[in-house]
């Protein structure tokens, strides 16, 4: 059986180009005692993959050049060989990576029901990128009812759920992202309080406006000049999710550092990272709330899915240039 | 009775200058009902007086234009009228400003002994920089026994306490001032554990060579480079406690942001800022902690006193070329 695949085949200097990975065709060998044969209908595009093609100390190890790029997936158990985790017919989620086939042991997969969500869900709300939001917002941002909550990104993946958990939870939220049609779905699906549409606003006058009182909690996935500019609007104990910083990961320079930090100690505020690896033993109870909330329609989840393995290139540049609504998805085979 | 005194006349744009401040004479009017006149031994020099200046959103109001420089004094009441907080012979500290006698209510002032400890240290390690370092190593940077405690600044008024509280609570001290005095009287006098000069050493391979495991808490009074290479070091749940920011405050351009702020993320580390005055209904707690760690010698204070309110602005520059060594007081007459 033939398995297409995308290795990496050199680290990036900025955003990733031609020469980043190659599209390769293999044989699969035969299964070894304890494996499984998954294949996968759909891999995962997140802005954390871009951190992970950097060879520098992170919360994993960076993808070695010549392996088969990193990257969430799901798929169906098609063939076991001896004592395995899974068996035939199972449907599954784990990290794949950007190939047809994944062959191993299945460690760091986990058993997903078709029939519970739509398969892509166990991708978006259901997986990483809900996870991160999630425990990102009630955990390290400790929202609480009457909080005015700032969340960038407010349409992707992160941002998205980030913004829907806080209104569940009875914050005002206000949600920055790029074009009209973003900031529509925010205020007209999503149900945010507002939204500043960062390519055609000023920010700074568009938080003064929406967050007339200041901000409680920032969740930031952008880092940048918009990060800056919320450090300028927080309130007195007011907490900053590092989450990420989308703007900055294709830098060829250094990173823009927020130079208006100071801003921490004159409003005795905080500003925390997180990694949602750490929550992995909390993630079957999120999972089961954020599953009701879906039921009872207070949480709406949106995938954005493309076709072809072979168009994995193209598809990851639309994590940066924004051309995406919610969860980024690419479907193996058209 | 004559007051001289100095007031600020113009913000500066970067380091204060000659005409940052005038030098004024005045006669004073006779105390009003509730009024009390002290007699101000001494004034504090902080780099926070710096912020003060700036017309912008703080913790404080800023100076206005043509009022007193505000600052921390100690001295004596000489005069009362009618019902007032303090009675004639009372040693008080309080926000006196810089001039040679405070007039008005008293409020915000506190009677402190002399016999207890010299007047001095209720500007530095029982005054706002003790407090500081008090509350924010043990408050906001959370110590515990084992953590490997990085502060900037180690031989000033505030890093100086935070080294030897940390030390105290069993941890591992590692200061960084520049130049080899301080650097000795960090290791020798103040007992910590290890020094960086960073007017002589690199900065980077220096916490690379004193914390080989990285560093659980930062206590940061600098900022700028200084801040960046210990966000490079930072560990797993490392604290960073931001309390001042002294390499910046001078600058004409924006504030130097730091620029591995992501370390935060990955190291799921949190930054906070903290304001002393928040404390304020702990101080006696934690002077009562503090004397007594004095008295059994584990907490060493060291106060730089200058003479001549004249010489306010000469002695101001040193806070900012580090020409110093300890607590910067000013005593009012030589």
């Amino acid at each position: 059986m033939i398995n297409k695949k995308q290795l990496l085949s050199e680290r990036p200097k900025g955003m990733p180009n031609e020469s980043t990975w190659s599209f390769v065709e293999e044989t699969l060998a035969p299964l070894k005692e304890g494996e499984i044969l998954v294949e996968q209908s759909h891999v995962s595009l997140d802005p954390a993959m871009r951190g992970w093609m950097n060879d520098s100390r992170s919360y994993i190890p960076p993808v070695g050049i010549g392996e088969v790029m990193r990257a969430g997936s799901v798929g169906k158990v098609i063939e076991t060989k001896g004592d395995t985790k899974f068996k035939v017919g199972d449907y599954v989620s784990g990290w794949g990576g950007v190939q047809q086939y994944y062959v191993g042991d299945g460690n760091g997969f986990v058993k997903v029901d078709p029939n519970w969500a739509d398969i892509t869900k166990y991708l978006g709300v259901l997986g990483m990128p809900g996870m991160t939001a999630y425990f990102g917002i009630l955990e390290v941002g400790e929202i609480k009812t009457g909080d005015v909550v700032l969340v960038s990104g407010g349409a992707g993946a992160v941002g998205s759920v980030v913004g829907q958990i806080a209104k569940i939870k009875g914050c005002r939220v206000i949600g920055i992202a790029g074009g009209p049609e973003k900031c529509a779905h925010m205020t007209e699906e999503l149900g945010f309080d507002g939204a500043i549409d960062y390519k055609n606003e000023n920010v700074i006058s568009g938080i003064k406006q929406h967050c007339p009182e200041g901000i409680d909690v920032y969740f930031d996935n952008v880092g940048g000049d918009i990060l800056d500019a919320a450090l300028i609007f927080i309130r007195k104990n007011a907490r900053i999710v590092i989450c990420g910083a989308i703007s900055q990961y294709n830098n060829k320079t250094a990173v823009q550092g927020p130079k208006n930090y100071m801003s921490l100690l004159v409003n005795r505020g905080s500003m925390k990272g997180m990694v949602v690896l750490d929550y992995v033993p909390k993630y079957s109870d999120a999972m089961k709330q954020m599953s009701q909330w879906m039921a009872e329609g207070k949480l709406k989840a949106k995938e954005d899915v493309y076709e072809g393995i072979e168009n994995f290139r193209d598809t990851f540049y639309r994590l940066f240039n924004g051309d995406k609504m919610g969860k980024l998805v690419l479907k193996i085979k058209p």
